[in-house]
């Protein structure tokens, strides 16, 4: 048995002050930088940037060649302005668009990028999942 | 800017079935299965397993072979007892060890596993990193 969460995220990345600046110019702030680390507050857990190479080392397997991930990191918003708006920011902090925010075929409204070492976002408006007032996403009851 | 925020984590897998047997098989519940993806309840989060080729055409870029990313997702516990736990019934479920939890340079205790399409957790207790009640963790101000 383990509980069902995640309470850390790490990114691995090639330059960290590069990973940093986008994600601060996403409108991100560091909660604390220290050893080739850089981590973000979220709610009720952390994501983290760290090197590629410390990652896999870290990992247990020094010198294997991390790539870019079959997962996605989603942000779920509340309206298609604000996922708008958010997707908008992205591109400007340096994003690289995958698919601009559009209607899809499950009802709701989604869009994805990748951050500069090709970890994929996507953010979305699903109607049926409504967001609680702190953001947080708690899955409706299965009717 | 964005709220600092991961809602929703989509792991892309080649075998759904295999994949939803591996996490419940570490004591995961399904909140609901349809339509070809699997939702697991988090805590104000969500995980979600999409067959990887689905994935990567959901992300607008159909055909691309998606692989195992630079990325770890982390459970924080707050013994070593607590770690040592879930790890073993995580190798039980079917993961393959990376590292073996055991004491690390940064003061806390920390193992890695893969899990059956090679996505990557970490089991770890950091003792300046203290868990809230309902298992949250938020950073503590930088002294």
């Amino acid at each position: 048995m383990t509980p069902q969460r995640v309470t850390l995220i790490t990114l691995g990345v090639d330059d960290l002050k590069r990973s940093r600046a986008f994600y601060e110019a996403w409108g991100w702030q560091v909660a604390s930088a220290q050893d080739g680390v850089v981590f973000f507050q979220m709610l009720g857990a952390v994501l983290g940037l760290f090197g590629r190479d410390d990652l896999a080392a870290d990992q247990g397997r020094p010198g294997t060649a991390l790539g870019t991930g079959a997962m996605t990191l989603a942000q779920n918003f509340a309206t298609k302005a604000e996922v708008d708006a958010a997707f908008a920011c992205a591109l400007a902090a340096g994003a690289r668009e995958l698919k601009a925010p559009r209607e899809v075929f499950w009802g709701g409204y989604s869009g994805y990028f990748a951050d500069p070492d090709g970890h994929v976002w996507e953010l979305a408006m699903n109607p049926f999942w409504p967001l609680a007032e702190d953001g947080s996403l708690t899955l409706p009851v299965a009717g």
